[in-house]
């Protein structure tokens, strides 16, 4: 930050201080994505003009009076991408090749061979075409997977999905996917998309993943449709409360992996976040466009749009 | 097998029968590949003139006697490649992405964030470059890792490793790689490979996986680089002695994931092996050349010759 303490008077503040040192403030670098810090001393925000975002969903600042400011939002497209799919794909493979059942023999010092699946030809639904769904969509072709798109329009011949289909479709296209990945923004539109119907839809055993925002996905029928094996497993790195509170069933759900909301956190991404912050910041600083602009009211940068 | 037994008179025998059903057998099919009924049976062996292992490593039946006769060997080269490839790239990113300590809070349902590391850019050694070894380079690679090579001899601009080092100057090329893997063929000249000398000139932390041969690493120096911490992990699917016997510290080393010989065996694996037999039976019974001759000197397929 040593940059940006140069041309600026830099206030670092946590959730306590934060009504103080907004007051006067022309920009915020928003470093715990999950505070609800920032509706809270939204009335101090005399005269904030960007607010910069550690992370790539913007959901838990697009608060209303946020949204209707004309306060420029940006996220950090880009730092993620390639971790999560590589996590997705490391999820995956765990499930085709049984890692957890043979861990689980590790302890007991038991000798039983299985049979395991194959990954190349298998089918993968990633849902959400930005710049974390593409990459996923990269990584698991790359490792012999058909890999479609579920996204907000219907579109062909995209060059990372083949084929998107519109998530408002999702029941009607979920079905012949052997692994469903939500990595969708959480908008008014993506909450609780997957839900029963979706469930229902899946194959018979699909595994589903979740890397985008617990709360893309209804809780409760997720239990219920691993309870009944609908869903074969589901690796879960997100939850619609955050940390997975100890009574949840999902932690101790056969086929379950659960992970703290860690995917895309790879050794140096903090040093990568504030590089993208950084790196904004001297563009505003010198009167040029932002990179990573989010689109306030669809809740995502738009694809083809700026990009890290 | 219906082809078969409609062309030949087909005996099916376990090890208590086999030198029984070997005298005046023109061909031998042996499925179960660890089973030493073969040389135990040998000496009935009167007319045999080819012998088929269901498995892609012969050393199990390279004994002196088969060596020095005209028995033509053919092994199941093909079958394995693929899912091989796909399982060492799963327990790679099992550690890259610490799932077996996920797995392990889990249980005691704690929230505990940590940073993982990126598979992207990470150096993997693939030692063997038969068929199985070029699918590991061709997925690793495609995964985004930087991959060479170790055979027989030295080579540049390997079409799947690049760069190929010599075995046997294994320990001044080994420095390099963050992950180590073992699929030679066993043989006198490669095993007890990876001894002492080559763990210690090894990178610091650098994990070790072997789904070739148990006996291609000297388990004692193999279990003291775990020890001490010079290796970072190993994922052992093959063991000098198999089953591993419950006293091995290798079931409860940290750090270490023993599977049960299985990474090869997908679903329709067992089809996929008869296929190939009765493929040779069909190309022997017509008196063509049969696929997957082993060299029996070197004790595998040679580069360049049949395959499946």
């Amino acid at each position: 930050m040593a940059k940006v303490e140069q041309e600026a008077e830099v206030r670092y503040a946590n959730a306590d201080g934060l009504a103080d040192a907004l007051r006067g403030a022309d920009a915020l670098f928003v470093w715990d994505f999950l505070s609800t810090a920032v509706p809270d001393a939204w009335h101090a925000a005399d005269r904030l003009r960007w607010l910069h975002i550690a992370s790539a969903g913007v959901d838990p600042v697009l608060f209303p009076e946020l949204r209707s400011s004309d306060v420029v939002l940006t996220n950090s497209r880009g730092v993620f991408d390639t971790p999560i799919a590589e996590y997705v794909l490391g999820v995956i493979l765990a499930f085709a090749k049984d890692l957890m059942r043979s861990y689980d023999l590790q302890r007991e010092k038991r000798w039983q061979h299985r049979e395991t699946e194959r990954l190349g030809g298998k089918r993968a639904l990633v849902v959400g075409t930005g710049p974390i769904g593409r990459a996923i969509a990269t990584t698991l072709r790359a490792a012999g997977m058909e890999v479609s798109g579920a996204g907000r329009s219907y579109r062909a011949n995209d060059a990372h999905f083949g084929t998107v289909y519109p998530t408002d479709e999702l029941s009607e296209h979920v079905g012949s996917a052997d692994y469903v990945i939500a990595i969708a923004p959480l908008t008014e539109q993506t909450s609780g998309m997957f839900d029963r119907h979706v469930f229902r839809a899946m194959k018979n055993g699909a595994r589903f993943i979740n890397v985008g925002r617990g709360e893309l996905a209804v809780t409760g029928d997720l239990i219920e449709a691993l309870d009944t094996g609908q869903l074969g497993g589901a690796a879960l790195d997100v939850f619609d409360n955050e940390p997975l509170p100890a009574d949840s069933p999902l932690w101790t759900m056969p086929h379950v992996l659960v992970s703290p909301h860690m995917s895309g956190d790879v050794v140096g991404w903090r040093d990568s976040l504030v590089e993208i912050f950084v790196d904004n910041f001297t563009r505003w600083a010198a009167g040029e466009p932002l990179r990573n602009v989010v689109d306030k009211d669809l809740g995502y940068v738009p694809t083809g749009t700026s990009r890290v």
